[in-house]
């Protein structure tokens, strides 16, 4: 039972560690089963190197464990909060990648400037306000969850079409169509990230992409009219 | 038929992908055959890990492809458009190395600023104006490839001394006689990309390289007076 | 005899190689045995390739030799005197880690900018003042440890909450419960300096993490009422 | 014939390799016989895939081949000068990593920061001044060395003390008793560049180490009272 999101949950999250994305145990990825209304998450604090597909853990959409024997990643609330709010989405991921938390801990979004960043998310990867006081103290991680969905309510933003986001001074979380989709979002941001760093170091006033490149690279590589890869 | 070129290009393809300059599938490799008039390109969007020398397609100078099950790279008309206009390069590359986007990112030239440089390339690694709205809503590979070649036509640049050019708010394009020339050229690009932006770090006014060092070290590695390597 | 705590402490200093955090020989680890009162440290100048659990060096508190063929790690006075003024500590480790060393080059403590510093350590990692000459003419490495006690005491800092310190024009020295977690310490550590060191290039006044969300992670991961992980 | 310094000179040449700090064919080093007068050394752009021992060329101080079926670097009359003026080194290397050149690109030496490089060198690693067109013209690879060489002599520099060198928009080169320090020494010059460039960045007025702790430093590792290691 719930085998097929354990095994994409397992495979997704060694992605994460292949990718060089979340030292020690620091990341987790969950894959989403929307029909039974549950996710598949890693188990907290558990080393990568000792992670095996019957390891993951069985959450509902309230955060609460159905199946598994060892406690979900603590981060669980917030991935939960993310599949109930974006209905579209299959998986998602937290890591602590360097240059993506380095944007996170500055307060700024990963602005877009260049065919790298537009091919992969439709504008700036937001970065949030900071948590309150209150929001930190009750329910952390769920409110974290909360202040993402909150934000890209308030600001218009598809979350279809920018699969990541800063959380201040904390770092990204990102989603996907399914768990491995996310994980290649977490490491795309982490490259797009290095080079959005280095580029604000060669012109601290580099614009953004053009609006009409933005939507060329995007649009060459999603929706309806993508003509990218072999469909 | 097209072995050859079929199996040079997935060699360079193949060195992209171990030197680190092309992660996921964002890069291509081409190996030309002028006799034949038609090159060997990557397949579009297919994983390294699953590249073989027969999933290589076969195009022509205009873009139509000529042999192959796949798709070919979505860049293939940039790729037709600089063999068409370089008459003597043997093979293209494309890719999204980090701090070569960087400076198409900041819209700069790689400046020559010292002799690891000039081995590779005789003067600064331009980079383009961005392409017109135009140009990129109708045939924007083919006018990628278009607006490099006029801004090496209108700088009076011999692209036979410089292999490589930055797209702005895009990424490199490189050449060389063969493909594996021009996959080596994307990596040195790269470590001379790294080169200037630490240098610019520690002495944002250096300057140039001097004319005669430039001529003496371009002039050791390339020409009839070259006496660097065993001819 | 000896041997529980020479295992442990080799495994440590093959960790600081794996890790990456100790080129060449420039590092070493202990684990201490406060019943025996003694530690197991690393053989000076010996390299990574070259050790074996029976090559460690068995020492006392004072900087004694009191088993051992080998000359200890020329650092063994700092790590006595850590682990004598120290009383919960079990593993000490000193690296020449790229970032961290830059900060204590600099001058300066890594501020506390984000989760990733909070999961690891309850506050800025702190910049001791340089030596004197005379602390340095006499008894150098035995002073280094007085330096860093002297330090946290005239600081109110709790060597148990702040697990790593950065010597002046030097770099870090690291501890834990046990030599393996002064080892994770270490690289922790440099993940944190370099994460710090990218976001203060982002914003020169990135402010710290806000009081009650470093409380709320380092009590996530750290004392009676942690709920990190599997206990 | 030559077999040992042949041996030695291949060993080292792989250690650049290893080290990561001579990309492509950029780098060499040496090993000298100061009884025969000679040294061995890389033959030119061969591919260190595919050097052996015996591929190693033997060449006299004066720059002349005396044994090997290859062409020596191109590089081989800098090594000859540098054996020749500085009596007691025993091997020579040369590379292109990327901090290092970063300095030398920006015409800075690098300053001796913390106790990482005052275990290596005892003092800054001195730039030289660029050399003229007519250098440049006439026997460039032998004015190199002799540029350095005239560069340690005018500023009263033991080149026994100071084991590295920038040569002015070009590069490092290292020396020590034998190729394999001097490989050594390529590599921790280029962790010490690393250091000094992110050093400078989060403190731009960063002073030099204190003269009494390069000393200790120094002097811990070096000379007759040296008490680092087994001996």
């Amino acid at each position: 039972m719930f085998e097929e999101i354990k095994q994409k949950a397992y495979e997704a999250n060694m992605m994460l560690y292949r990718f060089g994305i979340a030292p020690f145990t620091w990341g987790n990825a969950s894959e989403c089963d929307r029909n039974a209304g549950v996710f598949a998450i890693k188990p907290s604090g558990v080393p990568y190197s000792e992670l095996t597909p019957d390891k993951m853990v069985i959450v509902d959409f309230s955060g609460t464990k159905v199946d598994g024997d060892l406690n979900p990643s603590s981060d669980t609330p917030t991935h939960a909060a993310l599949f109930s709010a974006f209905s579209q989405i299959g998986g998602v991921v937290h890591t602590h990648s360097v240059n993506a938390v380095s944007f996170a801990q500055a307060g700024l979004p990963i602005p877009a400037l260049g065919t790298t960043h537009a091919d992969f998310c439709y504008g700036p990867v937001p970065c949030t306000p900071a948590l309150s006081e209150a929001q930190v103290e009750s329910e952390y991680e769920k409110n974290t969850g909360l202040v993402i969905i909150d934000y890209f309510k308030r600001n218009g933003l598809d979350e279809n079409a920018i699969p990541a986001v800063l959380v201040k001074s904390h770092g990204p979380f990102c989603w996907g169509k399914d768990a491995a989709a996310a994980a290649t979002n977490g490491a795309t941001l982490e490259i797009v990230a290095e080079m959005a760093l280095k580029t604000l170091k060669l012109n601290g006033e580099a614009p953004p992409i053009d609006a009409f490149l933005l939507n060329k690279h995007y649009l060459r590589k999603h929706g309806k009219n993508a003509y990218y890869g072999q469909k």
